[in-house]
């Protein structure tokens, strides 16, 4: 791991991060890239700001009833991702996954554009044949190609897709895509459309996924804009219309009972948010996943 | 429509315009005017703005399964709106409206102040003289005069009213106006309280605003400040207390099936919004509004 | 009061304040200390920037029926507050609050950070023995020191307990704090959800907050942090998952029926809002609360 | 003078102003217009900022040894100026400068656009039939219309000609302008080069310009803008190339030599500097001028 | 050129822009690509930016005695740059160069970052085989890899010296780099401090290049950090120290009087720069450069 | 040194730091406190901006020709300054010092506010009995209590003075200052203006200081905002007219030839400089100091 992981910054910067990682039950990681990104760049800042917004909230979640001392995290620092270089840059995300996963720990990787997932998804899937992926996002990323390139943000879930199969991805909040992408949405049937994420129906959507997945190991991609813009604004391509920061902790907290062995949180993009605010965002996000996993 | 169109400014710019206005259904037009404004300045940059952020959007619409291809629309360009000459400007905008209409093609303004209404409302009232309108707006607007001046921002739907009459005018989701002002729309009965233009009684009031209005020539008007503050900051004068994104979208494309001759979007303000995230909420209302025309 | 007043600042420039004070009912005070502040420091700039605000909007309310011309109050200006001398800095501030409190008038503080809330508090509870306290606030505030510190914007509500007694505080909205000042709110039981706030439960917590409190006299804190961030994102320490405006708004004129003395809104931080929206918000807030005290 | 000022503004808030203006030997008013301009509007809030920023520079200049206390001035607040009523607002500037140069006190009028030189000159010349006018600025502000408006901060100088004579100009630090402007600046013959303006040229060049003039009554004009970009970004029209600080002070040090009976600084716009120096340069400016009047 | 060049963007813009390019002598293109930026990325927005800023300024050079209209240029919009995508984006890059090129017309391109230079002179080279490059720039930017990478905006003029051989290059203002890339620049002998470039120097260094270059065909290309970050703030990394304005565009005008087939201003990020001020001095450059070629 | 130095933040963060301090020759440590400040808070995130922005420049140094590699330099991360606790903040940073210069190691401080200078002239001065200290400064600082605290950013030197005595300091670059502080700097005799800083007089001016100063241990200390705004715009309270960037980087390597046992950095405010260019200029100072050392 330590040949791609900058022990120059960031480690052990997270809110109460353990000091070393051997004793650590969770392991997270940033992945500071963002050079396919079309709309604003930027999200190559997000494992930094996530980080530093960790100081502006406490340890205590009340919700879980749980401080992060409990959590037995290390904060592993940045992977490196030699900028215009899309091939290394993923096949260093993946080193650093796999180490992770292979010694039975949980992996939390803090992106960076969204293209950080199939990386990571790669990772988890040689270790876990059978992984079911759960992608909270406004846009599809479901595109084949995206101006010619087959790497790229918004073809991210598709290449997922080549990994893990078509049939194994669950799509949560979308609003947002080509009519192609919606097609195959479609006749997948495995769209959660953003009315059953909040509200009265929230609890029972979730326990549909949920009883529809069983004990399947289980990754949860998080895109940050699948909240509204209103709510994390800091993101490359903000999408109006998604959810509260309430509808997607409850969602979150309920799909965390599953068999989860990695999680992401991408496209947080602090550049374009000077209130500084979707990185505390994610950074709770963060504390409650870490103390949920 | 030449001599009062800046040819050299956005013409054709926004997502999926098409090259020439003569085979359009719809012509985009911007009015980036904003100096009778008393907040803060600058939705002079509405238009150039809401162009930029419609590449950040996809061109297909899945409420309505529509892509912006088939809306065959064009954007025109900006007005010339010479700084601080109002009648000028007005004259101008009221020329190049006119000399959509008369072709018979729908129009949309991208505002610019909401004096820009004025301008486009003498011109559609010319060709239906009994014109209809539907205001969106946080600020009721009725104001006889502000500060001594007859043509402001603050007595736009006054001027309006003076050109179709007080009982043409229906105004959707006001929250802020003086105590005369205020008297005045109670009097006249057709102002909608924020209320009922969320959740569950949505529906309720839209079918009444349309069966009221019955088949007479429409013209919409939306002030991006009718939305929330969280929801769309980038605006002179924000009020506290508006409408989510989903209701003015949902209350939109229900009102759409009136008889709509004529749209305009005003008073986005993209230098009081760093995260970019108002002119991309006008967008997709802007994409939306032209499928649904 | 005249000694610790800076003279030269903002005198009478809150929308419609009387020219003098002799006459007023309420009087207005800027507290413009921040030097506790952990987070991102600010807030100083707020009584400043909640004035200007006020020119945002109108004078006359619409839910309460009222202007701001017959709510007779007077903007006294800002009391001098030596940067990083807190005992000096909060001893101005309540000779500042005594001397508005022992002539019979309301007072209404701008703050500053939430530590002025317990000079405020002082010079009412002088005067009014059987004070309690109502606190709109994301955090608890109760801690008994911060990194060493007595008094600090950590612990500001702790210090109001040793002047009124623990058992004289409400908390409203509350969502963040260390294990130990939840274990302690909920053994008090006087800590209020937010969802116990919102939508239809409202008005029933209302009452029953009514109902507890009687006839005593009541100062009121709103830390602007308890609206979410999305709509309040210019303060130090955003927490997300807070109120809707709608909903403080609600629960503050209902609550303003009892017998309030004084109140004050603190934390609000111009510098972390670039669109100016939560300076705003705090405008109407304050125009809201005049008309109804 | 008080039925065009607004009492409730800023009145006596520039640093170390008198509590009134009877006693006072120079009257500083603001004029808070930026209607007619075509750049980045913002310099209404050009007064505003500069009061402000006087709070960040000290009352002493040890340039010229003198403290503000012994300057004997008063900050009478903003004059009105309706936006988007040009005739208006020029007018009330007029009134609010006859009456502070009919009492024989000196003016100091803070923009604002340049089109408010205009009234400010017209006052002036009322009573100093042979008024000279020095205008520092990067822009010849020469045109006679811009975009047929007659009234423009394009034009602001020729506006001036009108009225002093196209004789009575002199212009120092132009760097930008049309073809026609050049020419006719340079068959006038009083324009000075910024090379002239600096270094081990600028002693020669005052005392040039000071000969020239004699005991001739004389109003100094400073465009923001005649300063390089790099020190005052904070304007409406940023022109590469321009005057360092200490080569303005120095020449307007000695220039103020002169029997000057009003002084001006135009074109700040705080909204474009968010770095906040070009309000404290103005300031820094002001004392200096207060001090050397 | 129509297959690489995005017809919807910007075609036309800069100021003065004739509307076609048949009868153009110099084209201008955009090459918005910054996806090897290790710094602060938003060089992509670099050619909207400088349009835009084209509007801010005269189309006059009092320097020169020229208007723009004599120019005869064109502003064929911007060249398509796949996000990620190095080998493509530079294709595109070239193709379009070299479009312009063999009609004989001359190039002035805008970033981007400089790794657009590559593209560009190798289409040049090809038509003009003893190519002469002179490149001002604060870093060396001759690396031969920067992590690896051969195409990097850290080893662009290392790539150029592929092409047209290492005694080919001049470089002008460079005060960074490693060690490796100051001993190889001190052992070819054509690098020229910042000092020479500056005041009473700046005339004899120009006169001892053109006398060494001749007329051989020269591209020049400009790096906007070679300015002081005091006068250009708007780019990725910049260096303290650099050169003024009028420094730069002294030497610029006299090296223009080569036989220069193209040209380039690069790394112009208005992203980090909220002033506006270097997309204005960019644009005054551009003015220039069509004026003097 | 442990218990005051917090180890989760930032240390071994400056580009090229060692991994450990026991060999190192210099140390670096933050002291991010800034609650005496009166102008604009926000130099506690001085020094985490100083070391992100050293990621943007290179470790080679051409004018000293020399790489950090052989800096020997150990950056220990940032000092405990518990808000609003003057006392506890100075303590912590002199007992952080004196355990850095006990070892016989250089020290380099990045503050934060003026007043951590007291602090390790304080822990400098126990060790080295006949120090003298160096300060460069747009403010002289020397007054003896400011708003009745004696300890402020604005008394910072003076309480220098009580702990070296008057004749051991050395003033360079200062511009304001009170009226008192002026002329007590000028009855001492050891302030340097500007213009002896500059251009052809500064070799001379560090030869004066150096032969006066001889061998006797010195304390060196940058305020930022000795540098003219323009150059480094993000600092508290910028001051109009200072040094460039060449003359003081040539003014601190010749003062460095002194007996320098320590050096501090102070008053870099990233918040107020979106640019963030004052951070790298500070960065780029450190690296120079630290070859230089």
């Amino acid at each position: 791991m330590n040949s791609v992981i900058d022990s120059s910054r960031c480690r052990g910067r997270f809110l109460e991060s353990m000091d070393r990682g051997d004793q650590a039950r969770t392991i997270v990681i940033g992945a500071p890239m963002d050079h396919t990104v079309s709309g604003r760049p930027g999200s190559r800042y997000g494992p930094e700001a996530i980080r530093f917004a960790s100081e502006l909230i406490e340890d205590y979640s009340p919700i879980l009833d749980r401080e992060l001392a409990d959590a037995r995290f290390y904060d592993a620092g940045d992977v490196l991702t030699p900028f215009g270089d899309i091939e290394a840059s993923l096949n260093n995300i993946e080193a650093a996954c796999k180490s992770v996963l292979e010694t039975d720990k949980r992996l939390l990787v803090l992106g960076g554009e969204h293209l950080v997932t199939v990386a990571a998804v790669r990772a988890a899937h040689r270790l876990y044949p059978d992984l079911t992926v759960l992608q909270f996002d406004a846009h599809a990323d479901l595109r084949d190609d995206y101006l010619g390139q087959k790497f790229s943000h918004a073809t991210a879930m598709r290449r997922v897709c080549d990994i893990i199969g078509m049939d194994s991805l669950w799509q949560l909040g979308i609003r947002s895509g080509t009519r192609e992408e919606y097609a195959l949405m479609r006749s997948l049937g495995r769209m959660v459309d953003s009315e059953l994420l909040c509200g009265a129906d929230r609890s029972e959507t979730a326990q549909k996924i949920i009883d529809a997945i069983g004990s399947r190991p289980t990754y949860l991609t998080i895109d940050i804009d699948v909240l509204d813009p209103a709510v994390a604004p800091g993101t490359g391509t903000p999408e109006p219309g998604g959810l509260g920061f309430g509808d997607l902790l409850h969602m979150l907290l309920r799909l965390l009972q599953l068999n989860v062995v990695g999680v992401d949180i991408v496209e947080v993009n602090p550049v374009v948010d000077s209130s500084g605010r979707t990185s505390i965002v994610a950074a709770k996000l963060v504390r409650e996943i870490l103390l949920a996993l």
